[in-house]
């Protein structure tokens, strides 16, 4: 077991995080999402998975649901 | 043809709105919905129908959409 942790911009409400976990949880072996929102910020995203996840494939996830991951 | 205008708070993003406008679609005799986004603040909703709408029924909308009808 491995866990993500990503910081993602532009998330807003529940929709938002919604939106970003259904992407994430569409990823192979992804077992758990976390997000602590950050409306005015940058929001923290854990993600639970077995193996650890390709870095190319969270940030599509995240790009996909419509924000953007940043720089710790 | 008429136009009901409303103030709302709580809406932030663009699912917000997909939100709102889905619940006041499925008033009766509603036409049209446009939702001016204020995300920090309070947005405009202007709906659109054929007959005056039931104000209850616009502000039930808002609720269940997970907003509040604020007064102008």
């Amino acid at each position: 077991m491995t866990t993500t942790t990503i910081q993602v911009s532009g998330m807003t409400c529940g929709h938002c995080v919604n939106a970003v976990t259904q992407e994430l949880q569409g990823i192979a072996g992804v077992q758990d999402v976390q997000v602590d929102l950050v409306a005015s910020g940058t929001s923290r995203v854990v993600v639970t998975s077995a193996e650890p996840l390709p870095q190319a494939a969270v940030v599509a996830a995240i790009d996909e649901a419509g924000y953007v991951v940043v720089d710790d």
